[in-house]
């Protein structure tokens, strides 16, 4: 999200007021809450995925795109630590989009139901003369903490991101894992803050500072650079910049972080990059020793997207 | 829905087998219902509208678009005889849809989720080099009574719609009126199965009597015809197949229609045009007394959709 898309969600949150009690959680964050009768809530989130922005249907299988798609939305679950529960799936079909492939399509989706437990459920397709739409619409219930948000950053906490960060368009953009068991442990462990990498750290730090009104200042020599990213020219902007990480960034309290590198019990590293501050300021201490401003850059060829 | 697309969402809906605790509704319906904790359960629709599909861009403002998008799915809350609580939007922004335009379109949501108290809760945006597409998700929250399926009409129930039917694409296609009230009461008297009219009234009858097991007849004399439809060459081909009306079909046994009929308290007319018949097929009783198979014609140049 740019900055020109980031004030418009601003004015979207600030023109439709809600009612906390309805939804605690509403516009701007990686979903909303929706509380329903009792003490039961749910939580819903939309992203769209198109051709020749999200993939690519001239190099990636339909296979692929279907199952990436439900990937994007499932992060988004994780996101706020919450258990994905079921999707509905749009489709805008081109029309040389036939059956067959719709079939593939349809099996990517189901592959990543199945491996993720959240069934598909519902849907809706037209076609037309333009290109490939994919637009899952996902439904979570919070786990045993209440989701996680963007909004409630700690002066003092600990900045952490899952896995490694970067080059994420070589390979991973098509088959990363959203990381939904991780989340519910972080949450568990007491994190104040969370988010999932899709544009970048470098704008998801941002995005999490903004909302929380604080700062942050990371190191870069922390920052956990994946393989692809190393082969890049510039390793540690591809891994700040480049976007569809899809891993977690998150906050949390020193002690809080302490006791979850014990417990955790994941195959993905777990590494702390730097702190929130009271400073409204978003920082990165170069290898050169220097601490210079962290500029939103996640806004890159792959992705020009805007959550809200 | 032509046969083919309504073969594939019956492929779907077999390949994807649901858990009916967790999902007493699925893949067929107008929504799917989702159980939460407790009592609770919530519902889910998606509806994905295309430029050049349904609406025409050149001709509908971005506020009228954005108002349509949400009143399709505020329509599927009413089919189900639910009560709208919350929609999540995305949007696929063409080049030169710039900020002015999509808050118009915002606008035009934010009118509709004001008019049947439904929030905008959310959304995604990206921009693309391809055409406007709008991507309405939306929960809705059981009434007094269970929602009311497509699948459970009963042998001689009467076959009854709302409104008058064809010509949409004249003027109504674009600011028609979900019948959400009105269905809340239809359920409250004891119909056993209803639709919105989307495809029109051939196909939308032909849905529910298949999905069913059960025929139908209906009388070509007692469909109410639109206005728009009575000018146009074939009027009575016009309210059986042009689609977008929005109306409610829906099936209910005499008695309880007898009941219906005097509590009606809306402005919108009440129509008895048939009876659901135990032997599978749907027909017709034309002007001339002869009775016919009603083919599902409701496949027309506006809209080429596939609810499943």
């Amino acid at each position: 999200m740019n900055t020109a898309e980031s004030k418009l969600v601003e004015y979207f949150a600030a023109r439709g007021k809600l009612s906390p009690a309805k939804f605690p959680i509403g516009i701007g964050d990686d979903m909303a809450q929706v509380k329903l009768s009792g003490k039961s809530s749910a939580l819903i989130t939309t992203d769209i995925l198109l051709d020749g922005v999200h993939f690519d249907s001239k190099k990636a299988r339909p296979e692929q795109i279907g199952y990436k798609a439900m990937l994007c939305s499932l992060s988004d679950c994780a996101a706020m630590a919450t258990v994905p529960i079921g999707a509905v799936v749009s489709v805008a079909l081109p029309r040389d989009f036939g059956p067959g492939k719709l079939k593939k399509l349809h099996s990517g989706i189901l592959k990543a139901a199945k491996q993720y437990d959240c069934d598909l459920i519902g849907g809706d397709m037209a076609r037309w003369s333009g290109r490939l739409v994919v637009n899952v619409a996902m439904m979570s219930r919070p786990g045993r903490t209440k989701p996680v948000r963007r909004d409630t950053a700690k002066v003092d906490d600990i900045v952490c991101v899952t896995g490694a960060l970067g080059g994420s368009i070589i390979r991973r953009h098509l088959g990363f894992q959203p990381r939904i068991k991780e989340a519910l442990l972080i949450a568990k462990a007491g994190a104040n803050a969370m988010i999932d990498i899709s544009d970048g750290l470098s704008t998801d730090l941002n995005h999490i500072c903004r909302m929380s009104k604080k700062g942050a200042v990371i190191e870069a020599e922390k920052i956990p650079i994946s393989k692809d990213a190393k082969k890049s020219k510039n390793p540690l902007d591809s891994a700040l910049n480049d976007g569809e990480d899809f891993e977690l960034l998150f906050t949390i309290p020193k002690k809080k972080f302490e006791s979850l590198k014990r417990r955790w019990c994941f195959k993905v590293k777990l590494t702390a990059v730097g702190k929130i501050t009271r400073e409204s300021l978003v920082k990165i201490k170069r290898p050169d020793g220097k601490t210079v401003k962290l500029i939103p850059g996640g806004y890159d060829h792959l992705r020009v997207n805007s959550k809200s």
